[in-house]
């Protein structure tokens, strides 16, 4: 190898904003070293689609290593990462069993992504736990899955109407496509194999503080989105900010005083927060960060005085850029070049510019709401391009081929391939009931019982 | 409805032998209630290539509600069954939280099943766990996917070398499977995705104490099995008995004498025994009950002075029947006719017939081993065959849809459509290896770190 070889770039995450990194990386002068917390990379857009049992796991977490197979100067390790020594230029990261390891960089890209934000009431996650990696979305999935069984169990009416009732809170993409797939669970899939309850007259609750739905998409686009939810029995609460959550509910705070919903499932996507990594950079870099604690970068995307170390995607600050895959895809890819262009000795190219492509949003089967460069589309014609373009950014031709398959079940069809829970899952529903039964009195009759 | 149509029963199980039995009593004039420990009826055939990645959880977990959907004499109950009142004629049932309910039955089916048996050395399970439910299959997924991936992370060589090695403990049909699945994940998944070890050099181990792998197989197939497993690479360790398990390898005692198997990864498919249920109803009832723990029926699957108490499947102890799909699926069927026939006022009719199918193992992609009736097929013969049956018999079609599309990419392709680890199960392996570091000298170098 050349000696120009030896320049060591270590990227931090393998979402999109890592991925494409590494990717861009491929013909650098360089050996590229991935760190990623899990084996897997993410396709954040779909995860809705695990927790509500239409895709499966694997649908949408791709071996990371799959990705860098051919990519010779790239390697793969898996490690979470717990530290960055910026004047060392070495990070620390832990192993799966917690034994820690380092890896020194010529060239740090940190892509960490963010994680679930409660704004400083944590005891909420608990009961609205948030969507953001396979785990949420298997723990999600089985609190939907299990709330009906519940409820077919419950003999105290009143129970079984909290067992019912899924309140979602934050109306942002992720939180309008969970709505809306339970209700279709709740309407499409369930009815006919209760005896005892009606899945159908299941109550599911969007909430948020804001005054529409899609906050970031038209005003257009938000109001088709919250009438298609209202068509499909989703009950739309905006202007509501959510001030407390415990086992059996939320308290509301309108504009015309407080209220409370009864819910055992509550599901989390109001706010995301950068991954604890930026802060810690950000202060051993005198970087600022933004008020979701993401760092602030330069033009380049790089730290000020720290030309060795780039910060992209969902933890990036940069000209209120929105956390979405593609500013990341973007912003990852632009990077990656960089590093490129430098090592092969070429002068600096543009500051980074985002391309914005526009927005889409799945509210339904066969329907969509999507904001585009100068185009709006909703309904169906919307849904058939958030098809295409889903299908087209799936990684692989097998997750490709096997999600139409699954989407033809579930949207064609009415059923949905994966609602097997696991009794991990069923186990870890355990504790909060029992708090739930502490809580809500009607419960309290039903004598406790051996664990499941 | 009628006064008959009172008649209420309870099956206990949705494995092949619940499922079949309820399924037998779709016309019948009797109430039915199934009881299950989880949302999902499992395939267990092929739970293996949900351990190897191959298929997804959802393709072999079908939920229990969706086969008795429209079979409106029949509810499906979530509940782990934890005892069951002969004289009362009431079982006692587990919500997913622990909560207790009672369900009468004037009719019961025990169609319960088994679980992993260590005869009597239950501390093995911790380090070679079993594999009948889908979480053991996601737990055994895990382990085998994070035992390369600790390879690759290890300094030490001798370290490595114990994550590369994987000793699957009996050599029956499971065994085989996984032996020889494990084997193709090393061989042909894997090489490429890895820099510093070489997936290839992974030593795949499968020991047993009787002479021959597949011992119910004829002894033609047996070879034939033995042959090609060493042909893709499996160590085929014979006459050789595992007296400990730890969790750094397993003792094994031979003719020759005693010897050890340093691995991390072990899986346990040597014995299965009856679910403790059925110790508690065959003491209830009088009843006999084998070595395995299974209860001994009468000849109409009934218990001796007990004709309203049937058991099936891998529970029931009857005339040396093995505990596989087939005996199952028609002892329930069997039982359900019965009951059915005497509602109807029929008189009981022959005793259970079992009709032997034959058996069918496979041992690697397009090479299965099948005995039948008078025919015996190997290789890419009995492969194909293999793929037949088990398409036939998957649930529902879009099961059988997904499932091509995985064994294409499985089979003809050579990557793994389900490789995705949660942190769940990540974390679930640091105990372990910290064990494994307090008994390993080689690994105690490394200092401990934050958990993962």
């Amino acid at each position: 190898m050349t000696e120009q070889a030896q320049h060591r770039v270590v990227i931090v995450g393998a979402g999109f904003g890592g991925r494409y990194a590494a990717r861009a990386l491929r013909k650098a002068g360089a050996r590229v070293t991935v760190l990623n917390g899990t084996n897997h990379h993410v396709f954040e857009p779909l995860i809705y689609q695990v927790a509500t049992g239409v895709l499966s796991p694997g649908e949408v977490a791709t071996p990371v290593r799959e990705f860098f197979r051919g990519q010779r100067n790239t390697e793969v390790l898996l490690g979470w990462v717990t530290d960055i020594d910026v004047e060392g230029r070495t990070v620390t990261a832990a192993a799966p069993d917690g034994v820690p390891y380092q890896v020194p960089y010529d060239t740090l890209i940190l892509a960490a992504g963010t994680t679930g934000s409660y704004f400083g009431n944590d005891r909420f996650a608990e009961h609205a736990p948030g969507l953001k990696s396979i785990d949420d979305a298997v723990e999600l999935r089985a609190r939907i899955m299990n709330a009906f069984e519940m409820a077919e169990l419950e003999t105290d009416p009143a129970a079984a109407e909290r067992w019912l009732t899924f309140v979602i809170v934050g109306a942002g993409p992720t939180g309008v496509e969970l709505a809306g797939q339970i209700a279709e669970i709740a309407h499409r899939t369930l009815p006919g194999e209760y005896r005892r309850i009606d899945p159908a007259k299941a109550r599911i609750v969007l909430v948020d503080a804001v005054d529409r739905v899609l906050p970031t998409f038209s005003p257009e686009s938000s109001a088709a989105a919250a009438k298609r939810l209202r068509k499909i029995g989703v009950e739309v609460r905006l202007g509501a900010r959510v001030v407390d959550v415990d086992a059996t509910g939320v308290e509301l705070v309108t504009g015309t005083g407080t209220d409370r919903l009864t819910a055992m499932t509550k599901i989390w996507s109001a706010g995301v927060s950068a991954a604890p990594l930026a802060r810690r950079l950000a202060e051993a870099t005198g970087a600022g960060t933004d008020r979701a604690g993401r760092i602030k970068v330069e033009p380049d995307l790089t730290l000020p005085g720290h030309p060795e170390i780039f910060v992209v995607g969902d933890v990036m600050s940069l000209g209120g850029l929105p956390g979405v895959a593609q500013v990341s895809i973007q912003g990852g890819t632009y990077a990656g070049r960089t590093i490129r262009d430098r090592l092969a000795g070429k002068p600096a190219g543009k500051p980074f510019h985002y391309f914005d492509k526009g927005n889409i949003a799945t509210v339904s089967r066969f329907s969509a709401v999507a904001d585009l460069r100068g185009l709006r589309l909703s309904g169906l014609a919307g849904w058939l391009l958030w098809l295409g373009v889903h299908w087209a950014y799936l990684p692989k031709g097998r997750n490709r081929a096997s999600a139409l398959v699954r989407w033809a079940t579930a949207f064609l069809g009415r059923s949905r391939p994966e609602r097997a829970v696991t009794s991990q899952q069923i186990r870890a529903r355990t504790a909060l009931r029992q708090t739930a039964a502490a809580e809500a009195p009607a419960a309290e009759a039903v004598p406790a019982g051996p664990p499941a």
